[in-house]
Parts: structure tokens; sequence; C-alpha cells
């Protein structure tokens, strides 16, 4: 599965969870088309290359969808984040409810400063850095949500890596790479999310309407 | 230029603003490439093909530099951005001071709460809804951040472009789309930042080494 047809399993899945929410049984491609901002036509395409066929009077099973998209995002195993940085935008995300559909628990907060994590009135547990080994390990979470300054973000993903963190979401502005893998293990993988980057990209394509991206 | 050459540009570009920030004058190929994750004989051919060249003895003036690539993105137009939607991420953004060395700056928030509206304490001045027209007018606006709940999303972004606004980032769940522009108008610009399917997506990298996407 490409990248792009991932995006568009993604989208599918949360849909068909929220319409389940809703009251809904039974879907069709054009409800998902919207959901996802594909044609209904590459919403069948995609389905019928996963082998997922409709039933014979149209549409899908809600329940079947969510079963079947499921085993292929591969849900069921924990899905533990960790944020780095409680700063505004790291109690942002503690805060956050629009996770838990997903099956996505922020389990707990790290910061550097004592008056940061010795706050009570945080939604999850927030541990100062020199605990973090030791909660990956007791939390068993391989992602984190990086909301460090940008100072210190490079020095941030090198210590997450050595704790066990696999996977990590980039907030900071500078552009992080994962680790290289070693010998027989799976790679890394950072996102990295940079704010101003997308802001000055949409002033360049309003100025400049040829260069713009689709 | 395409949008991934676009993406380098402004790389190269803030990191340029960086490093004379702290008194560089001169600047290597190689230190750009690190910049922007791509090797330095890329950062060589995009300035070739934007028919930048370096010194005789290597490298380049950072301030020609900025200056060349500071036309070719537009800057020097009032790059002014409202927040719409003004609970912990809004409010996050409205604090943020990362987007000032980009020329962005963060100049109102609107809310349809009056009891947020009515607070003082915000970086900047925070309006109802019902001013959304007037002001995005006299701050002579262009480009709006939502970080409105997912239900109330789609009805700002038609407000928003009612008021004018070109430039939409987006960080509720739902996907929006620019609407369409009319004969002869600068086409809209949107971009959606998902947070939640970030995260899925790292997670489904992590499960399927070979479906992720580099």
């Amino acid at each position: 599965m490409n990248s792009d047809m991932l995006v568009r399993i993604t989208r599918y899945y949360r849909a068909l969870n929220r319409l389940r929410a809703i009251g809904l049984e039974k879907v069709f491609a054009h409800n998902l088309s919207d959901a996802a901002g594909v044609s209904a036509a590459v919403v069948r395409k995609d389905f019928s290359l996963l082998e997922i066929h409709g039933q014979k009077r149209g549409g899908y099973e809600i329940t079947d969808l969510i079963d079947r998209l499921s085993r292929l995002l591969g849900k069921g195993e924990p899905q533990n984040v960790i944020v780095v940085g409680c700063g505004r935008i790291g109690k942002a995300l503690m805060h956050y409810s629009g996770f838990e559909p997903d099956g996505i628990r922020i389990v707990a907060g790290f910061d550097s400063d004592p008056i940061v994590y010795s706050d009570a009135s945080h939604p999850v547990p927030v541990y100062p850095m020199s605990r973090l080994d030791e909660m990956v390990e007791a939390l068993d979470s391989k992602v984190a949500i990086i909301t460090v300054p940008e100072s210190a973000a490079a020095d941030t993903a090198e210590k997450l890596f050595d704790a066990g963190i696999r996977g990590i979401l980039n907030f900071s502005p500078i552009t992080l790479k994962p680790r290289p893998a070693a010998p027989g293990e799976i790679p890394a993988v950072v996102h990295n999310i940079n704010i101003a980057l997308e802001l000055e990209q949409i002033f360049y394509q309003l100025q400049f309407p040829d260069g713009r991206k689709q």
C-alpha cells in the first residue's frame, strides 16, 4: 500500500467510526469520498484492491468495513503516546480529546522544568525528563510528540530514540530525521509538522498561483 | 517551481535567516542541505535552476541569498494571520513567537463564546465572530488558522471565505476544501493538518514498514 492510499484508508476508517457513532449501519462509496476528499470511483477502486466487496443492492456494512480496515491498519495494539515538552502546545495536546475515537491515548507528559512537572493540574501525569527511559518502558509507549523549543528538539529526539521510542511527531520548527535502523530493526519514523512553513507555503501559493500544489 | 522545490526554498530561507542572526556572512551548500533534509547536490541544483551562482572560492553571501529568495517567495507583503477558535490550541498559537522570524504575525483571534472574547488576557485582540467581516478588512488579513471544534469547521471556513480570507490552515480533524474560484479570481488555498491522522500513519508505518513513506 503506498502512502497516498494509506492516508485515504485512515480517513475512511475515521469517517466510518463517526458514521457508526451517529447510528448508521450502511455506507456508500460517495459517503466516504467526501470524508477523504477523493471521488467515489477512487473509494471503489481502493476497496476493490483490498478485496472488499459491496453488497448486491449497493453499499457496505459499516461494522464489517471497520473490522476489515481495523485489521489492515494494525489496530488493537496499544497506541500509547507521550508528549515531550509541556508548554502551551504540549498542554493543548494533552487536553485534546479528539484522539480517543482513533484508539490513540496520550498517557504521559515529560518536561525538564520542575515548575511544569510539579504542577498537578495536568490531565495526564507529567514526569521529569530524567524518568524518560523508565516511564517509556512502563507505559509501553512507542510514539512521542515533540513540543519542546527548537533549541532542545534534536537532543530530545536522541533521548527518545535511546529510551525506545520508534515514532516521533515533531512540532518544533527544525526538521528531524529518524535514527538509522540497526540491522534487523524496524526503521524509526519521524513526521515533521512545521506550522510556520505551512503558513509560508499558503502565502506563497496565494501570491504565485502557478506554483501551488494540489 | 513545483511544491517540493517550494518547500526546500522556504526551508533554505528560514535557515539563512537563522544563520545570519548568529553572525554568519557566508554559507555553503552543505550548510543548507542539513536544514532542508536534502543532499548538497540538490541545493546546488536548486540554486542553479534559480540562476543563483556561488562565489569563485565557494559558498554564497548570506545577505545576497536572503534578498533573492525573499523576492522569489514574495516577502514584503503584509502576512497578517488571524486565528479562529481560541480554545487551547488557538491560544497556544496566539502565544507562539516562532512565526516572527518569517514575517508572519498573528494579529487577532475570533471566537463565538463571549467568555472567551471578553477575556482580556490574550496576547492579541480577540473579537466575536460577528465582527469577522469588518475586522478581516481592517486588518488586511488574507490567511486564517482554523482551530474550532470539528462540528463548526465547515461553517467557519464558509464564513472566512465570505469575509475575504483566501488561505486557510485547518487544524480541525475534518478535511476542508478551498471554495472554487470565481472567473479571474486567484484560487483559494487550504492546508489541512490532522494531528490524529499523522499519529495513525506513524503507528501504521511502524507496524508495516513496507508501506511507509519516505
